[in-house]
């Protein structure tokens, strides 16, 4: 079974969402459009939606992450879902032996309705899905090295929101792309939204070898990959990632690819930058430009929640608007 | 006062539930017959009941376990219940010195509902019972090696939907007797549901001196003990719980009595088999057997959530159907 | 901008609740009056308020305390708010170096509405109440030494429900001066009243030197101070934070400083007792006073619930009985 197969259900519609690679520009395109009825519920007086009133929402998180474990818990709240975490390195599978499996198909005998994964090993939230009961969705919350891809689209959204046509635009994606999930999502998101050019912006030793074969063209000086571009895609030094000494030191990394006011001054005017958070301040960005005009960092948090409220309804097939939910 | 007044109120109806002894053959049935309507809750489309709307539930853990807190955790919210965890181990008893009891009564005076207690000393539950104030419930989740009545009742629940008849049936508890709360509570609720003819089967250093007092047929040969029954319940090797060498290895155990396909054909061609989890593979049970077609292992957990929503509703008053709470 | 401004909102009403220095004695019944109506809703069948449905609120904890996160969470729940719970210790603050700033900014963007905050270090809540934007409410849940004003105020409640006019009382605050937040908060929130007389007893050793420009009388003999009050507040003694030997030993301090039915009969026949818990028997307080008829301990920590439920809807604008919140 293809990733796109095991993604979608028998009608094309969106079941899992592990990975970008496998969706047409049509159903990133229904994300984004779905987002937008989301993107408005935030910032009104009432924040609550009953589309997933009486469905249970699991957080698997093998891996600690707060912002990334908030963000989907308050977007299921706010969809009025029941939502349990459940921090795997305190569970039973630590404890007391229990597989993985074994552990999966007790929640699935709960009847939950949606896993949220979160994991250290690239491909875990994939093995979840192939291995769950038909009616659970999984929604991948960042796995290894691999993908990240709620984080992408929110990213895709935020892109839309400022500069409308994909086709039209010079996208940056700068920094460690070498152990980023977040950039090979966005590089396969961005290709298939039909992006106009896609450059990847890092030190020999931060690019990996495939990166040549998705399309996108490699710049190893940052002023001369940022000329021209409209959006700059900055990415965290993923220092607690890093075995051994692929950067000479933080400060010769800042000097190089660091993005200050006097390098983004070779991207076009109106070019926005963003960044995944959290910000080393210092280190990849300087602070005068991720609290600059030219910055949408926050705005991409807040987007965020209006991507994952709309993943996570079309995933349990409801969308905004439909609400044909039974009432309590 | 004795256990049995302790848990029913002055009209004879389920208080707190710490354990099975002292309950008779009307009240098991009655929790039987409620969780029967909140059965089909988990498979509906929407799975919430506004019953426990407005009550307060508090889990109180002072032994980690995911699995169970998860089980009541979802059970209380499709109830509709509010809950709060407290793990103790991270809270003020230990960090300030403060004593159970003032804790117990500073949770009392913040108008919570019901303790879900989990504690790895036998007693602790009828402890707590017996200190709250009158309008407070106390469920036993697992205390010690004493009880844990809510695992047995589901289990009862399991074997009535598939074998109606207890007084026709034939029952082998198979394990580790001596560490398991899980058996004490079986062997009680077998009894007094009246089954036909209860057996016990564990070698000799995991059967606790009293059993025998209890009704039971003792066995120390699996395929011997194994032969004609209707119903096998599998015990958890409590490796955790064991001091000292009482089984030799856990190759030696699995030998003699961990539960294969050979030795299942012993049991009636229609028998269950069932395990309260987590499955220790290949130390109690064979694989071939825990995901096999007699195996109702995750049948049990689905039907936990109903059990444990019929106890919480009667325990604080309502049944379903009755539905008699206020609208906020 | 002084504290005042900063805790009210251009129309005069409460925005953030740090301290109750700034604030006059009008806005602090009207807390206390709030409070009232909160008070019954406990003891109703029902518990729930929609006043806040819709709404998110953060405990940010940044110092673990089991109990005033759970009276908060509780407080949140019965008013219908989503609640999301942050430890800092396991967040990315500590694990990826995340700057606090960034990390409020971050939970900004996630359209949340209030922060309940507790941190070990005084000063802390006013930090973050200072750089949050307009639209959040800061909550102080503890901060230091320095204030714990939900607290002081459960307190001015317990009192004004067992005593009415604050100007005929003379209220005795014993026991560690140097280390209470709390005290600080409580003298503020007397002195504002109205209060005939407020007293501190403790060693000089745990008497601030600025606590005389309070308006308090100090004194250092402990049936002296009790001498005719009609309340008694203990203070918990700190023992966690207190650096070197500022008392002899916890026997001495009780001989001297503990309240025993003895000393008691030097205040008021009908003088209330109070503490903040969690109590130190014998330490501070002989568990026949704590328990006793004068003892309204317990009754501080239902008031809390109310009083802290009357707090969160009055910065988040809804009064009970407004009700003006849409329906989802």
């Amino acid at each position: 079974m293809t990733a796109s197969n095991l993604q979608l259900d028998e009608q094309g519609r969106l079941h899992h969402f592990l990975t970008i690679e496998g969706f047409n520009r049509r159903i990133l395109t229904e994300i984004l459009d779905n987002a937008e009825g989301f993107a408005t519920v935030g910032s009104k007086q009432m924040k609550k939606a009953p589309l997933l009133r009486g469905k249970t929402i699991v957080n698997l998180f093998f891996e600690t992450s707060t912002r990334t474990r908030t963000t989907f818990e308050l977007a299921a709240k706010r969809l009025s879902a029941d939502v349990v975490t459940i921090n795997i390195a305190q569970s039973a599978v630590a404890n007391k032996g229990e597989s993985l499996l074994d552990m999966l198909h007790n929640l699935e005998a709960m009847h939950c309705d949606m896993f949220v994964v979160r994991h250290g090993e690239s491909g875990a939230a994939h093995f979840i899905a192939r291995h769950v009961a038909p009616h659970i969705s999984v929604i991948n919350a960042g796995d290894g090295r691999h993908a990240h891809p709620t984080q992408a689209m929110l990213d895709m959204f935020t892109i839309r929101r400022h500069k409308q046509n994909f086709a039209d635009l010079k996208v940056a994606i700068v920094g460690d792309l070498m152990h980023s999930r977040v950039a090979r999502s966005e590089i396969h998101a961005l290709t298939t939204l039909g992006t106009g050019e896609v450059r990847v912006i890092a030190p020999k030793t931060l690019v990996p070898p495939a990166v040549s074969t998705l399309g996108v063209h490699v710049f190893h000086d940052l002023r001369e990959g940022l000329r021209d571009v409209d959006v700059v895609i900055m990415l965290r030094l993923q220092r607690e990632r890093m075995e051994g000494a692929l950067i000479p030191s933080e400060q010769e990394y800042y000097h190089l690819y660091g993005l200050t006011e006097e390098k983004l001054a070779y991207a076009k005017p109106d070019a926005i930058v963003m960044h995944p958070g959290p910000i080393n301040r210092g280190v990849e960005i300087e602070s005068a430009v991720a609290d600059g005009p030219q910055s949408v960092i926050l705005e991409q948090v807040s987007n965020g929640i209006a991507v994952r409220m709309a993943v996570m309804a079309m995933a349990l097939g409801r969308q905004p608007g439909t609400e044909r939910e039974a009432q309590a």
